[in-house]
């Protein structure tokens, strides 16, 4: 039996995720990634399957890089509120301006294939709801304070954040001047208040 | 000097935005656009010039489109709070599923190529200037009613309602049930009141 070549997995899963993120899942071809990854196609399809195999693996990869985002936002920050106003601004005003245009490769994803490959779209949905399942923990701890409205559930309200977070990524990506995204925050954010609740 | 074969114009424009909005931008080949638009490369070169003239002339035909949707609601209706309202519903809950998944044209275009293509992002932006100027006529109506907060400009207000509208078109991707499209709009229209002004 042939010994595949040793190489570190993290690393090459790592190329190949910086080919999906800039090109999109279509155009990132298998020669562009075995280029990447510096892998013969042999090596890539014994250790990783087919392409939409690999693609599962590089979004489960993107999930552990947004840790470092989440854990000190969303996860970490002490005061609920603060905690998702904290998350949105790091993953908007805070990033550079080359990531801004990149944007989130989970939303890239979801809007590139929710037609054309709607399984693959479906992984990325998966991983977003990991985000929404924060947002969720956020806003319990946030009602019990009685600080956010009370006529929507708190999955409701997290779908509203979740919507907000990927309207801010598209205006990340048409505009990404710091002033303009920090206002739209500032307005998203003010749809959580119990005042807000007269239509 | 050959003549070029007659043909309908709107019609083969049309038959390559359907494939540009099926496929994306870059999966769309000349081979496809061809077949779908009943041409040879001759044709489509002397008549459209390259495929990114022809990708401009398929956004405008896209934003033309849009009036049959913008007229009724976002424009027409008399009361300009329900007139974002029903925008944003019409586009959203009131969509087919298979609409849903396409997603919007600009928006998608805008998600695909802001990184590797930054000047027909640009185009799409550019277009989708149109909505926003058009929230803005409707804001400002609303604001000489005394019906909408007073602390952020109607220009930053637009802004927000183009990431909400854009939130939207994600979730439609991500999730297309209808109730909780229905509840994000609620949600994210109470960013607009006078009321939700405290932080």
């Amino acid at each position: 039996m042939a010994r595949l070549p040793e190489f570190d997995r993290t690393q090459v899963v790592e190329a190949a995720l910086q080919v999906f993120w800039q090109d999109g899942y279509t155009s990132s071809t298998i020669q562009k990634l075995l280029r990447a990854m510096d892998l013969n196609r042999g090596s890539l399809y014994a250790a990783f399957g087919d392409k939409e195999h690999l693609f599962r693996e590089v979004l489960d990869q993107y999930v552990d890089h947004m840790q470092h985002i989440l854990q000190p936002t969303l996860i970490g920050e002490a005061d609920p509120l603060r905690a998702i106003r904290s998350f949105l601004e790091r993953v908007t005003v805070q990033e550079t301006t080359e990531t801004k245009k990149l944007g989130c490769l989970l939303f890239n994803t979801i809007s590139e294939l929710a037609h054309t490959n709607p399984p693959l779209a479906q992984e990325a949905t998966r991983r977003v709801q990991i985000l929404r399942n924060l947002f969720i923990d956020r806003l319990t701890q946030a009602r019990q304070q009685n600080r956010i409205r009370t006529d929507k559930s708190v999955g409701e309200l997290a779908d509203y954040l979740v919507a907000l977070a990927a309207g801010l990524r598209m205006h990340c990506k048409m505009h990404a001047i710091d002033d303009e995204l920090q206002k739209i925050i500032d307005v998203g954010l003010d749809s959580l208040q119990p005042t807000a609740t007269a239509h």
